[in-house]
């Protein structure tokens, strides 16, 4: 930042997109050496075998037999009627609360996060998230002068630190009424982990005893952009939970067409407000409406509806749902190569149900990343490890990639 | 607002969208009396004369035939390197400034004017626009907490006031340090007004004497959505205007896909920075990446790729000019026929240059606005008048209608 021509509240220094920039030397690497000799491990979208991008055929096809004159039109501020129907059936599956429930369409997972933290926080207040995240979060927070403060996710066992969470939570609200707190989960990127049903129960004990405390405003934020990766239904179970809560506990769910339509650059998602008082629902609806005008006016018509459409037509949902379930299957398959044959070699992974990424702890994750690709494999450093993306890489190189992994790991430690 | 869940900053009484909701009523008017008998004025889209949408072949055929590993695939953050690249050369034709330029990908204009307003204001800041404006500019203030002032649009003679611009920009400036200033033109929403060369010399004489002094940061945000159609390129010529300006003058273009291309419902624009200095666009350029993915992360992936090939593509360009040309004649003939009719009865309407609507000033608007209803003439009614969206309706409609709005307004006077 070089001068002050922006306001004080813009002045970012140059953003640096290590993803990016990492997938370009991926790149680089395939062009020089061949796609064979390289394994790139650094994109977050679902690749088949051969290293071209899915699209799901069911979608792309509902999208070819569209209307021109429904893609060109604007959809409503809100989404469509049917959008906000539709994508609150998709998103709970046979699991769908007793709750008041409406939801509003925005561009991606990410506008449902924004609008999150936007409405729900005011400045200084704090977000709180497990220390395995998506970055987005803490620089959406850095946007909008949010305090951001992570606890560990995993306890020794790595299982849901619900320690590290109640401590984290509990003293956050000694500080401030007003409480965010973000759980990436089923399938949580960049680990793989879901919270169990169990797990959760534990989690709204301590959320329901201190909002026992009225002045205390608590939503829980639940990114389920990886879900329809993490099971074939049941793992919506965990829905059910969110019913006769208080009116200070609001549940807001970020749904992202994104991953479960194979469909990124359309951004189309929905922020899904819960509650047991149906005028808290209706005033989250109309402040993310206003949000809405306020950014970008509306969203993707086109998008909005082909998830209408596969979820109304008998025939697109079946086809839909073919497509689905065999690149999950696909995914599965890769994850379990990679999950034995890291038990083969002794690499310590974390737990995986789910998702595009299994990760890999490790202190001085920069330096094996960059050994990595000394030896072309090239795989996201974290700031606790290393995020391999089983939605970009073969089976065939899923399981040839822990032994390496592990071998640059033990060469450090010498 | 019924509850105090939400956060301060969030609260917005429910949203009431009157252009949706007489929409609505049109078009139930046209399903019970027949589309012969309903001049439906109030949507903000083009519409040929037998009330289908205009979706441009060139701009659909291009999509038609897109790979659909580009539509599902992520663009870049701050839009694809071709797109930020094409934007800037479609945006200003023959008319390019000699400045250092840099665009950033957003979703519509909506997303570039709400990214002005955000990083060159801080709370309380003036934002200032003439008093005929796109309601969605007060609405982003609201939301930012920045100060939306107005001031007259024309002056007696229908002219672009430039004393009322001047008195209120001096004031402003007298009580921050930083102010934004909106235009939208050429074609103004809702009039249809354009400033010309001259007035925007004057324009730029009062803000350079303002300029002299160096704490003054000083961004001009110029929304130019109906662009296209205020001419064949000639209204771009005051583009040029826009160099060798002091530093601390940043000029921000909002440009849109919406109209130019037919492509509302797909949600692409840009946000195009110019400034003397190199430096001052790079950091217009970082801070605008950071708060598109703390916002929406990236933008429609498919609409950037038909702008680019629409551009660089010899024969694409010819079948999307033989499209806009088309579509902007008819356009004229339906206001040209609006305007003569106009005269022929002695109803007074705002200067038009070009654009999607002609404005007729009215006391009472929504008074009119309700009578006309009753005829079954749909027109959307602004604080100051009438607005009348040559885009959406027939030419020998566009004749007929202006007699019925003076007999009407005539019919109050009494």
């Amino acid at each position: 930042m070089t001068s002050d021509m922006l306001a004080q509240n813009a002045r970012w220094p140059k953003f640096d997109d290590k993803i990016f920039a990492a997938a370009k030397r991926a790149s680089d690497a395939i062009n020089l050496y061949g796609k064979e000799k390289v394994i790139d491990s650094t994109l977050g979208a679902l690749y088949d075998d051969d290293g071209n991008i899915v699209a799901f055929d069911s979608v792309y096809k509902c999208l070819e037999n569209m209307d021109r004159s429904l893609i060109a039109s604007y959809a409503p501020i809100e989404g469509t009627i049917e959008f906000q129907k539709n994508v609150i059936d998709v998103c709970f599956g046979k699991y769908k609360p007793q709750a008041y429930i409406r939801a509003v369409a925005t561009p991606g997972g990410t506008g449902a996060v924004r609008h999150g933290i936007w409405s729900f926080t005011g400045e200084d207040d704090p977000v709180i998230c497990h220390d395995w995240y998506w970055p987005s979060y803490e620089l959406i927070c850095d946007e909008f002068k949010r305090n951001f403060v992570t606890y560990e996710l995993f306890d020794e066992k790595y299982k849901f630190n619900i320690k590290a969470f109640e401590k984290t939570f509990r003293k956050e609200l000694r500080k401030k009424d007003r409480l965010l707190a973000i759980f990436n989960t089923p399938a949580n990127n960049p680990t793989g982990y879901s919270l169990s049903d169990d797990e959760w129960d534990r989690v709204l004990e301590i959320v329901l005893d201190e909002a026992k405390n009225k002045n205390k405003k608590i939503t829980l934020l639940l990114d389920v952009a990886y879900m329809e990766y993490a099971g074939s239904g049941e793992q919506k179970k965990f829905f059910t939970k969110f019913q006769n809560l208080p009116d200070n506990i609001f549940i807001l769910i970020a749904f992202s067409m994104s991953k479960a339509y194979t469909a990124y650059g359309m951004r189309s998602g929905a922020a899904i407000g819960l509650s047991s008082n149906e005028d808290i629902v209706d005033d989250f609806y109309y402040s993310l409406s206003h949000a809405n005008r306020a950014n970008w006016s509306n969203g993707n018509h086109s998008a909005m509806e082909i998830l209408t459409k596969l979820n109304e037509d008998k025939d697109m949902e079946k086809s839909y749902l073919e497509d689905l379930n065999k690149y999950r299957a696909m995914l599965e398959g890769r994850a379990r190569a990679f999950i034995e044959s890291s038990k083969e070699v002794g690499l310590e992974i974390l737990p995986y149900f789910g998702g595009f990424f299994i990760s890999i702890p490790a202190e001085n994750s920069e330096k094996i990343s960059s050994l990595l690709e000394e030896k072309n494999i090239f795989i996201i450093a974290n700031k606790n490890g290393l995020r391999f993306a089983v939605c970009a890489v073969s089976k065939d190189k899923c399981r040839k990639t822990p032994r390496i992994i592990k071998e640059v790991m033990d060469s450090i430690k010498k």
